[in-house]
C-alpha cells in the first residue's frame, strides 16, 4: 500500500502472505482481510499450526521426506515392502504418488535434479545416501519416478549408472495418455510414446 | 491425504491453508511444502505475523475499519478532510480506494449490504453509527462508494433516505468505461451509462 492506512502488523502479514505460492500481492490482501475477519475460526488456529510446524517438522535422515518424526512415518511403517524403493525428486512428488496409493513401497527423496549450470551436482542431492541404502541389501527394484523433463531423465540415467553394480531392477514410469485425457490436446511426443507402448485388449 | 504419510501437524497446516481464499486443497499442499522448506525465511516470520495480528488487530469503533489502533489510523490522521465521508461496504473497498489515493477523506465501513433474505437489516450494518457521525456536524458530502450491484444500490438509497434530514450532499461513484478498458468487452449497461454521462473534450 502506498499510504499507511493500517497498522504495521497488518502490512507485514500481507507482505508475508504474498510470498506464499499461489498468492500474489492482490490475493494476499484479500487473504489477510479474510483471516482477520475470521480471527478465532481461522487466523488463530493457522498461526498456531504454523508455530507447531516450525517446532516439530524434521527432514527424515533416512529418505529425505518431510515429517514430524525422524525416521519418518513411511520409513518406520512396518506394512511397507522393503524390496521396492521409489526415487522421487521432491517431497511433493512423494505426496502425489502416495495420494495415488498404487504401491506400498519405501521412498527416497533426491531433493532436486542434477543441474550443473545451477551448481547442483550429485553431492548436492541425496544420491550418496541412496547408494548406501541400496548397498545395505534387500532392495529388488528401484523405481525412478522423476519428472519427464530433461533434468529428470538426466538424473535418472546418472542414478542407474551409480546403481549398475548392484543386482536389482531399475525401472521408470510409463509414458502415455493421461487417464481421462483427450488425444487432441496431447503433444506429439506423448502420443508417439503411447503408440509405441500400446498394450493388447 | 488418504493415507497417513506425514505427521498430524503437517496435515493440520494443509487443512487450514486450504481455507485461505485463493488457495484450494491442491495449492494448500504446495504452499505448506514451500513454507516448510523455507522454515526460517517464511514459515517462522509468517507464524509470528499471524500471532501478532491475532493479538493486536482491532475494529475501529468510530468507522468500522480494521487496524491495530482504535480509533484507526485514518480516523486519527490530522491531514484528512473532515468534511468528506466515503461510505464503503467492506474494509477491502476502503483499501482499494486508498490505493487509488484520489481523495484525502474520512471513511465509514458498513460491513455489508442490506439483504433481507439473509437476515441483514439496517441494525446488522454500521448505519446507525453513520447517522450519528453525520449528526455531529461538519460533514459536507457523503460519497456512497458501494458496489454497482442491486444490493449495493439498495443500501445506498436506504442511507440517503436516512440522511435526508441533514444538510449535505450525497453523491455516488460515476459509471463509465474503465480506464484502459475496451468497448468491445463492456456490457450494454456500462456503455449506455458512459454515453449518457459523456463529457466534453
Amino acid at each position: 500500500m502506498s499510504k499507511r492506512i493500517a497498522g504495521p502488523e497488518i502490512e507485514r502479514l500481507i507482505q508475508l502472505l504474498a510470498k506464499v505460492p499461489g498468492l500474489g500481492p492482490r490475493s494476499a490482501r484479500r487473504a489477510a482481510l479474510h483471516l482477520i475477519k475470521k480471527k478465532e475460526a481461522l487466523l488463530r488456529p493457522l498461526s498456531s499450526a504454523m508455530a507447531d510446524a516450525v517446532e516439530h517438522v524434521r527432514i527424515c535422515s533416512n529418505c529425505g521426506n518431510i515429517d514430524t518424526l525422524d525416521p519418518c512415518t513411511i520409513c518406520t511403517d512396518p506394512r511397507r515392502d522393503d524390496g521396492t524403493l521409489i526415487v522421487v525428486e521432491d517431497v511433493g512428488d512423494l505426496w502425489a504418488l502416495e495420494r495415488a496409493g498404487a504401491m506400498n513401497a519405501r521412498f527416497h527423496v533426491l531433493g532436486g535434479t542434477l543441474s550443473p549450470l545451477d551448481g547442483i551436482g550429485p553431492d548436492q542431492l541425496n544420491i550418496r545416501q541412496l547408494v548406501e541404502r541400496v548397498a545395505q541389501g534387500g532392495i529388488r527394484e528401484v523405481i525412478l519416478a522423476v519428472n519427464a523433463t530433461v533434468e529428470g531423465q538426466t538424473t535418472a540415467h546418472y542414478i542407474t549408472d551409480q546403481l549398475s553394480d548392484f543386482e536389482l531392477k531399475a525401472t521408470r514410469l510409463a509414458h502415455g495418455v493421461p487417464v481421462g485425457g483427450e488425444l487432441d490436446y496431447l503433444d506429439e511426443g506423448t502420443l508417439s510414446a503411447a503408440l509405441k507402448s500400446r498394450t493388447e485388449f
